[in-house]
């Protein structure tokens, strides 16, 4: 990283999780699944665990079209004492029997301070929600339960502030932070949120952390998704988390930006080629900053 | 309220904290003030409790000008380990010094589910930060205290998202709700934020809650406070939260847009005529909406 | 002003129209009427100049509730051939039929270079509408003609992109400019746009021009317009724009947003003792700066 | 284009430029080049006009590099009497030159609608300016003239604004259209402006025409632009407009946005690549929508 310009001055309360060289860049266990290194990885998954039947099937159909690591949410936002508030225990032991069944690593995401005990015992990688990146008591249990965190960026959070939560954790003991670019809130109608594929870029230029995109939450429709997967490919991010459903019109959440199987299974074979070239290109990548 | 209207369907996830009838309206009380009645309350106090001479001072002279409510911050975000992290118990301590030294009721924020309990032992009012508005737990946490809440809207959060928030502390089983406008995130950089001065006024066509201004986080400036408090008034809100240091240049957060003693004793002075004149109105306000 | 203060830098592009001494303030006079001196002035009238009856009805009725100027757009956005383009030039003449029937002086848009000889043959005061704040051909023909300005502000635009076009129309040999606020674009949903009412205080701190305040396009829904029209005065605007239509739901144009003469009526009744009080506190409201 | 989704009734205003059949595409020819057909065409050169030798020189190492299509300003924004306004009709002639010299087809904005029968003269496809999006009068002139024109997404236009300004352009009989995402107004301080490019994605899903990115606007920073430019590719956008300069640091305008020849020949040795598996998978790209 060069020396100068005084656009990185907004980065200055996050020093540690900066580049100190051109080729320092963190690369972050999940299992057997690495994120940030060489390979890109694809985490797909409902939205919510709803049944025991519905999280067995997407976890085999997403593991058999590539994925490596399998998403589920356990904890819901509790907006209310009568909204689906999640299966919590029974959907974090789901989410680590499908794990025995199909050697996806899992991730999911943890709400509540007082829950990260327990969600670390079931889950590979913690996720810190949208809502929860400058809710500082729960960075601070997440990090404290050694697990890798995939911290989400704020709604209207700037990538100073994205990376000022990735420092928070950092300064609690845990290295471990996989940034995730999910679309930002914008005046624009056309789509759910507006996805910011220069964050992702200049979070590769600036930070050592690895960076993933959730395309199913920016786009918020899923026949915008497999673009903006393969503009996050081209992008130089690291890998995807997408939302897949065995039937989405059906699902308990989010059912519009869910991909079928069939289309995570297009998506992925035609992935594959732009994976290849991103590989092929990754040392142009590299000095693009 | 009257039927009919499309732009009132985004309101439909918070069917409770809506005005049923023309003139139904919820009064808070926290300790002898009523929020949302005929009064127009002001709040005031340092954005951190540093330390028992500051406090103290600033109380006595944020009586004096006519405030109502105190308020100081003893649990600061804690963006890492070595970051100021506010006083704690200590400053909780502190403010219910100077309620009992001034007759003052005391509001202040609760940053975590576990502190909910030991901060409503001190506090009046418990403050739900811009940060925190979607944080279900500890929504849930801080109604079930009993307490108020003052609930700040979120950076991004729309006037929507704001009672759907309000809306959960409600549906677990806490009615008393205070919400508050402290500006949201733009493109704009005159400001530190833009204040949504309309968003008031939704707020008190649509809802029967309370509606206070915070025009110093909205605005980031000390010398935009007194005219942005003044149009609080003349929009229709309840009252206002202000930050006002004995000494802003050397406060340990917020200097900028904090208020000096002089300050806050000139505007409150001036704000006098505006809220009289309000109340002359308040039957012409009722009939606006 | 004093010296010093980082967030000035911003301005440093429009250096005529910032105060150079405190009491530095332009009077602009449009017929007789002056606006930025003591008297907050109403402009109002329809959206559109419809019919000879319309406009006639509407400027007798704004007139005797306290308006002072007339406005009415004669020439509209051609965003089609098909699409109603306005009176025109036969629009001209009916507002000047309308100024010597009642004494308003007329603010009419300007909406392409070429036209603005003609409009300023027949308007006191020439409107820059927000899609034209950067048609910098349009600032320049409009500024030509010598007629006093009325620049609204670009839906994105910030307080300083606003003085950057307002120096161009004076580095052009016209210094009566006036400012108008009408709400900026965000992700809010219950408002039309939202009302920037900071950056009408802003706008009063630094620059010497008068800033009138536009509610209804704020707003977009005519119950909002008193409040905002309230808390304007309060905030020390010069004076106000607003859309006022016989019979709105049957207007060509902008008929959510427009008051009835009744509407109007009413609030300019009720306006009269905000102004008043205005009045008194304005050696207060010229020392906030 | 299936039936159904509400999301589409905000492109109700903008019914021919939609698709009206899955294979319905609009091909826009300049000279001997053709956008929105097989191949990804970019184009490229400074932002302004500045002496024959820099634009000379820059058309010939841009053609060299696979361009095809010469940029330059001749008109810039007047915002004043004193700024640099482009060399006018000298500029157009050098562009006119250029095009001799290299067989590149040339693009240049046209700022008044006055200028647009000269302007049209010189430049294959004249270009509406983001702040020019909503100019009615100048879309007109422009329209009229019968060359084809590059509409370039205003700063805090929707996806649907921006098809509505494309439906008056074809409106007044001009059907040769091509929209230029450039990036929105947000608040993120890290990039200029924000780019969207799932706005490319949605305008390809549901427009006829041509779509091209401009990612040095977007993105306000040269390091930036050749990642964005592989996103564009791999989003499906038909072509690129880039400034390039041969001494981007002296540059009279947007220099920090510039790349070098350097900088250019890297980045189009890069695309080539991308362009090729874009154009494998076209097919697939089609099937998307």
């Amino acid at each position: 990283m060069e020396v100068g310009g005084g656009w990185k001055d907004q980065f200055a309360n996050a020093p540690d999780v900066l580049k100190n060289q051109p080729d320092h860049r963190t690369v972050v266990w999940a299992g057997n699944v690495s994120i940030g290194g060489e390979e890109f990885v694809t985490i797909a998954g409902p939205c919510s665990v709803e049944t025991e039947r519905q999280l067995m099937e997407t976890a085999i159909r997403v593991a058999a079209a590539g994925a490596r690591v399998l998403r589920g949410g356990a904890f819901k936002p509790r907006s209310s004492p009568y909204a689906f508030q999640g299966l919590g225990l029974e959907g974090l032991k789901l989410l680590a029997k499908a794990r025995a069944l199909t050697g996806l690593a899992v991730v999911t995401e943890v709400m509540a301070a007082a829950d990260a005990p327990m969600v670390a015992q079931y889950a590979d990688i913690l996720q810190i929600g949208s809502r929860s990146m400058e809710n500082y008591a729960l960075l601070e249990a997440a990090a404290k339960t050694g697990r890798p965190i995939l911290l989400k960026r704020g709604m209207v959070a700037t990538v100073a502030d994205l990376l000022q939560s990735a420092q928070c954790i950092v300064s609690y003991g845990n290295p471990n932070v996989i940034l995730c670019e999910r679309g930002i809130r914008t005046f624009e109608t056309a789509t759910r949120n507006t996805f910011d594929i220069a964050g992702i870029v200049v979070l590769k230029e600036i930070s050592r952390l690895p960076v993933i995109a959730d395309p199913s939450h920016a786009a918020g429709r899923r026949s915008l998704v497999p673009a903006l997967a393969r503009s996050a490919v081209a992008a130089g991010a690291d890998g995807l988390i997408v939302e897949v459903h065995p039937d989405p019109d059906r699902a308990w959440s989010d059912g519009e930006q869910s991909l079928t199987f069939t289309g995570f299974g297009t998506m992925m074979a035609d992935l594959a080629a732009w994976c290849e070239l991103r590989a092929a290109c990754r040392s142009a990548l590299e000095t693009v900053a």
